[in-house]
């Protein structure tokens, strides 16, 4: 199998860099890898865990000669990227992104593009919560979206290149702009990880409750939660500064909402309480249809939890 | 292996009184267990999964000569089914409960229950986001917390009783008092769940996404929300309505909480931000510590779940 690339350079190898690494090795999608972090401890992990070939913590030298550039950092720190490596792409190369946001990823980088490269943003929707080189594993992207938002003029050969190469790791592609990415993303995402973070830090707060309480009896409910809080606080943080709008839109109105459903429990409105609770079962059941959830109860996690070694 | 009790009546028949009705059986704990449930097609239904050896739509006669009575209904039911059975009710009989708020249904049990038996309130923390009597099953109790909030002069001989019962289907027993319970069963268990119906409704009414995409880029966190607002809707408004000074409380703290991260979201605050997110992720820590929950990522759901049958 001919590699689809000569080289591609990961900028960023947390948990994304390190998934897209183990699945470019397994499927051979480059004769070379090259792999780099500011961090010289992220990058020693790397090579332990022989993700790439080579191992630089200076973007630009990793991109030098890189047909494929996949630059996988907090969204915060798209920019500051983007000047570094400005200067050393190679003419004709592709350079995309893995970031959440795409409007304020876009604002960042495409200014300091030169015009010899192809720069297509793009967002994987994979994940979870753990972070770091050691979280990445092969197969993360297998029947997940990726969603491309192409900036004008974007070249059609290139942007097919790209789409190969996702589709390879068996990712399903769209195509959106980025504003409206931003908004589907700040309901789907965003607001459910803040909402998370948020409920978990009330909780930790209380006093009339104690946190052991709250940690032994966390499986009534509480612990779903607890994952989505658990997850990288610098790429969150830096999702919440760099989607704002889109997120203050989608708070106020779940505050909205919020508000509602608080005075119909005050004022003992069943009907309307009841209504609200039979219309978002709904919404499960669609989602298992379309295969985007696990139909088991609770998740499929295995029962007796507490005896396991 | 000697029966328990020479019989047990199940006063509701839902995931929590079928998951009873499997490991009774199972463990031998009754020579003969009466099922009761208002729906006569639930009771069919019971009786065609053999839950029991006796079926019946009425309470009073399911309790006939009972040793230990069980009511699995929601909370707002209580108060009729204590005024239907107490008239029947066998002297020396255990009278229990599993609902998720205690000091209500106290209120609403206790003052009809003959001094010839021993009321003990319960609440066992452990269940599914599905429900009725199909959604039953064996061992769903094992590993789980089972609280007491005893009333006062409780037998202390029916409490051990009553304690052994539990223990014997693998919970581990706590007691607290019903005020208490019903404070960290509004953190742990009845707000995530009102956050989540919460989001679910306020991702249902958007204009500007679609609930098409909703549901098709649902894995980037929504979907875990849309677990627990599967739940049972009678139970869940019961709860809401039954547990109001808690919950309101509750809330009053989480909007608190949400209208500072907004504001901090809004003029940048990245330190704030960055602070809760990382206190947030050491309580998961916590919790996977004490065995609450799976440290495997995103809760061990199998990935490529678009590709399954």
């Amino acid at each position: 199998m001919t590699a689809q690339f000569d080289r591609i350079a990961l900028i960023g190898i947390g948990l994304i860099g390190s998934s897209l690494a183990h699945d470019i090795k397994r499927l051979g999608l480059a004769k070379e890898v090259v792999i780099a972090t500011r961090s010289a401890e992220t990058l020693k992990r790397a090579e332990e865990l022989a993700l790439g070939d080579r191992y630089t913590t200076s973007s630009a030298e990793a991109v030098e000669g890189a047909d494929l550039v996949i630059v996988s950092v907090p969204v915060g720190a798209s920019e500051s990227v983007a000047k570094e490596i400005a200067g050393s792409l190679k003419p004709g190369a592709i350079v995309t992104d893995v970031g959440s946001t795409k409007a304020s990823v876009i604002a960042q980088m495409q200014p300091h593009m030169p015009p010899h490269v192809h720069f297509i943003p793009g967002h994987p929707l994979a994940g979870t919560e753990k972070s770091g080189p050691d979280a990445g594993f092969p197969g993360l992207f297998e029947g997940r979206w990726c969603i491309f938002t192409p900036v004008a003029d974007t070249d059609p050969a290139a942007l097919n290149t790209l789409r190969q190469f996702w589709e390879t790791l068996g990712s399903k592609v769209d195509e959106m702009d980025p504003e409206h990415h931003d908004k589907v993303l700040a309901i789907v995402s965003h607001l459910p990880h803040i909402i998370a973070y948020n409920i978990v830090g009330t909780a930790d707060d209380l006093e009339t409750v104690t946190e052991s309480e709250v940690i032994k009896y966390s499986a009534s409910g509480f612990r779903d939660f607890t994952r989505l809080a658990a997850s990288d606080p610098t790429m969150w943080r830096d999702v919440c500064l760099h989607n704002k709008d889109a997120i203050l839109e989608m708070l106020a109105r779940f505050s909205e909402d919020l508000a509602y459903l608080q005075r119909a429990i005050r004022w003992g409105e069943g009907d309307k309480i009841f209504e609200l609770f039979t219309r978002t079962r709904a919404v499960r059941r669609s989602i298992i249809q379309a295969g985007q959830d696990v139909d088991a109860p609770d998740f499929g996690r295995p029962h007796a939890l507490d005896k396991k070694p």
